[in-house]
């Protein structure tokens, strides 16, 4: 047969279009335009010829059945949601090294492309079972997930219907679209890390960093609400993770920069030295790609595509984001006396932040209330830490850390939450995000060392790390 | 209640794995993957147990209901469009500030993160309102929209269904979409004056001057058509705002631009001098961002997902911009007898708002046609306007000015339009634009002054304005 | 009626709230919130009134039906999935123009610009239907497509319904939306050339070359699969292009660099000279926007949303595009003993090529391994085309052609496919690009000239083909 094909193949290269089709396809191939109308013909051979009824409880005939189209539309959303999160990762580089130097940016892009990658792999082995232990199913789960139909496939029919339709669990998508969904959440607390420590972290260590933060760590204080664990029981609301995504990126950050101090020459006898951005359009470009993102990350977390409720997410969502940017822009005006880009930009994120944990039950107006606190808290916050000589070049313990309790708590005085419940929840979620990354970023400060040299930081780590610089003029 | 909660938060932070569950959450929570087929056992606890039907005239039993997977379909689509129009804000602000030179960058983007924020404010507080004043329902609106359910949520079921589902005024989607995908519009106009402007205007006034023009003005205009006023009545084709939203923003740009006069150095007694971009892979990244949030600004203005319109849309919007950037590449290389890259960049900018008007009758053939011409006059009238010594840095009157009138024309000649009603919508929005822009702008240039002076011009808005470069190197 | 109409309009322009309506608009204008619950006077004017049922066998009974909503789901997704590959274009600029040298910026992505919008033009006129052929129906085709629907819309009712309901060859999605989906994936193929001859080749004559690839050559091979063709009847997979896409670009890639010879100084007798890239975070937003856009690539490709295999496309493509980032970063810091941050950049590309071929059979554990071995094969390949001096300056060779070989040939080790017939596939259609590709370019190089001067290579194309610098300092 190969000779016969490989001869067939040598003809048909030059005798394409004169050659007679021999046969049907059958999936991908997408036919031509019809001019006439298609005859009756042509229909039949595409359409499954007098197939027989798919087998009760498959797949195939649960997509013949009533709930069809509202399953694939509501799984069509989580899946475009997944695609709007990953984009924050571009957000999130693009702020982190567009607020830092120039002298640092392939070290911050490089930190940043390694934690999406290692992020979402570490939580397809780990991270997804770990976080979504089965404990609401009364299910003894196996927590390593080589063996789950997420890594292998399904084994039989019965367990890929179990898997791919409303069957799930009772939830509106299938489990590879959870699983995609929520391994774009899992890097972002890393990522948000990445920025607080930029410019000084000697690379090999905080690799190792982030892998455990993102793969061990997210998980537990996830499974505590998402994974019907403890403060799920308790009533604790946090929506889209003000507190479990941000919150904890943020008091994560604390404690890895109060390890590792801050950049030579920040702080002086002089007083604080501003270390300026060194591409602002950059910065702007990931403060857009993150609320673009935003839209997926809160919108996503309804978990459906239903219309009240996205609809509602997506008023919510955006309007706290613009009443954030407002409100820095005035606040910095107002501390600063000037219009100051980089607080405008942290505003938007901060409104952002804040309405995370209540986009569903906040209503509009409020949600422009929260929107106007946390782009006022964010600029406070960026002077505060600055005032107390913690080194913090994106602001993302501001940003993150200080919005996202906010905005935990912004839930019991806009949204109908419990204040005690919100206060338990988002500190001690919080306090485990930071006595955990503090014991990290130690042990890994006293085996493989956390800072670069006072030399190598001069020099910036674009050229010390990589050897490479981010803007070559040529030659 | 607290202590015993704090007590339990202090152990499970350290048992997390071990614990059992106590309870079962309810809604947000992702449950795992399921290895074993799931057992009867799991899914009662996740479906509504055995609960009663819901309230006839409900929202619940609308999604219960035979319309319920066409009307999400319908409503996510817009909310999609919605974020598309989003991300056409960063190509906007990408464009002018790549357009424009290096000195102003941090002021085009302020002014653009601005407008964006109080753009939506403004039309959640008062334009949404103007602009849908209900005539069509005979119904005698509050145009203060504090009151409303946009501001506040649903007072009563009543209410809530009649804003969330396709009761709502008998369209596809709900109150909530609706704002958001109009709020996200409207900014654009005044987005528009912003790149007109640049470089030489004085930031309070021009954020005066934004506020003005999008909160108050554009719904003025915007009503004419899109809320049932006269020029609707009398048959006006715009389908998705080549008038409404491009040439009113060309106009008013045109009029501040006549105040506000030239850069300085632009126009000598040698010629003129161009004053070239600072930074062109931005300005383009800006085009494909400004592209790809047309379909989602013409293809969201179907206001529905109805597969043959959204799908003709799609094709004739994409192909008027492709054809606007071949007709500019070739006309800007007879003229200028070279390859020019912003012109190419800005005729296919004038491809897509010439097709904005007529996306949804012109024959994809013809939406070719109105792309090469638009392209081509594009070209034409950027050189027209450095003639007559207008200083327009980059191109907004004859993208969004010229193109809008063309494209608002071209539905009567390629689309089956009324050519004098068309003649009759353009220049009166046109006009009305133009003339409240030169108004508006003549107020603040006697009170608040609309021009930098001539040293902070030269030594760039960021500086003077801002205290900080786009760009730093370090230290 | 004139006059009268221009007295109205102005009128109307000062008295806008104040004047009654006076009739009622149809059809695009979104209405106002409704404060109280709709009145049953305004929803009977917003329904159809009391129309007569749609014509039997009409779009309008079609969208009636029981179907309707599944359809518009399904086509929803696909036009989504054409958005999303057309910013995969942006993607493409940004990727190669990020990692050449600044002066040669320009001219990167005004042939990218040029590429995208004369490819759809070309697939309208004449690829779409040539690419097409309508074999699998025994149809005796016009490849010429200006008198098709395509063209020019639809001639009748039986026309209309033939081409935009799922009669439209049994298919879920119109007639627009396969052409546009389509035509955003034809211009890739050209996209991937200008990368690797960037930097020195004749701008008129590489346009010449994309225009005749884009439009004659790539609609061959595409057709031997996708249109029914003989490797389709042999059973070759190729999902979503592996081979169709990408090993083609790279091939025809290949051949072009061979005849273009390498950049000066590239090779000296002292060994290779690195030519460094000079905006790596431009390089970093083109790498996420393509890893954006594959999922439309891929996940399109499926043809419809249906849950099942679009979500498992989602997951297999995104880990093996994280898996490649990976393997890249380790096996390039294995071999060049540094962290190197193009080099994962290309491991995630290599990733996303490789399981291009095989997303929709290959489970998620193997995508994973395609991954890694894609992204370790793509750093081996560029150090071997290094050494073997073949100047590719963006790695397209090694990251389009070779990771496109191993991913088609991926699916017959992981996926079920017959090797044999992959390697038939994969071989004959690279044998194709890479044949026609330098009979082309040999052809242009004795006519036209294929290479720019040294003195012009060495001043650098932005101002020798432009006249226009990338990034201006100002003056």
């Amino acid at each position: 047969m190969t000779l016969r094909a490989l001869a067939l193949a040598a003809a048909a290269c030059f005798a394409i279009p004169l050659m007679p089709a021999t046969g049907l396809g059958q999936d991908e191939a997408a036919p031509a335009p019809t001019e006439e109308v298609a005859e009756p013909a042509v229909a039949p051979a595409e359409a499954p010829p007098a197939e027989e009824a798919p087998a009760e409880g498959s797949y195939e005939a649960f997509m013949a059945g009533p709930d069809a189209a509202m399953f694939t539309v509501n799984n069509l959303w989580i899946l475009l949601s997944a695609a709007l999160v990953f984009i924050m990762h571009l957000g999130f580089c693009s702020v982190e090294s567009g607020m830092c130097q120039k002298k640092n940016t392939v070290n911050i892009l490089f930190k940043n492309v390694f934690i999406v990658c290692i992020g979402a792999l570490g939580y397809m082995a780990w991270g997804f079972n770990a976080m979504y232990p089965g404990w609401e199913a009364g299910v003894s789960k196996d927590f390593f997930a080589m063996g789950s139909p997420l890594m292998n496939g399904f084994a039989d029919e019965a367990v890929r219907t179990a898997n791919v339709t409303n069957a799930y669990a009772g939830v509106n998508y299938t489990i590879w679209t959870d699983f995609i969904f929520q391994a774009m959440f899992a890097a972002t607390a890393a990522t948000i890390v990445s920025g607080a420590v930029a410019e000084r972290v000697k690379l090999t260590s905080f690799m190792v960093y982030a892998a455990i933060l993102v793969t061990f760590l997210y998980p537990i204080t996830g499974s505590w609400k998402w994974g019907y664990g403890w403060l799920n029981t308790m009533g604790f609301a946090d929506f889209a993770g003000s507190t479990l995504v941000h919150a904890f990126g943020g008091f994560a950050s604390l404690a890895a920069i109060i390890v590792l101090g801050p950049r030579n020459g920040k702080f002086t006898a002089d007083g604080v030295k501003p270390i300026l951005p060194h591409n602002l359009p950059l910065a702007n470009i990931g403060v857009f790609m993150l609320f673009l993102g935003w839209f997926g990350f809160n919108g996503g977390s309804v978990l459906s595509a239903d219309p009240e409720k996205v609809s509602r997410v997506f008023v919510t969502t955006a309007m706290s984001g613009f009443a954030g940017g407002i409100a820095a822009i005035f606040a910095s005006w107002a501390l600063l006396k000037k219009p100051d880009l980089s607080m405008a930009l942290n505003g938007i994120l901060a409104g952002l932040v804040g309405i995370t944990a209540g986009a569903d039950v906040i209503s509009p107006w409020f949600s422009v209330v929260v929107g106007l606190i946390s782009g006022t808290l964010v600029v406070c916050s960026v002077l505060f830490f600055d005032k107390i000589r913690i080194d913090d070049p994106v602001g993302a313990v501001s940003v993150h850390g200080v919005c996202g309790i906010f905005g935990t708590l912004a839930v019991a005085f806009f949204g109908g939450g419990n204040l005690m419940t919100q206060i338990i929840g988002t500190f001690s979620i919080s306090a485990f995000a930071f006595v955990a990354s503090l014991i990290l970023f130690i042990i890994l400060k006293v085996t493989l060392g956390v800072r670069v040299s006072a030399q190598e930081e001069q020099e910036g780590l674009d050229i010390a790390e990589h050897g490479s610089p981010a803007y070559s003029d040529g030659h």
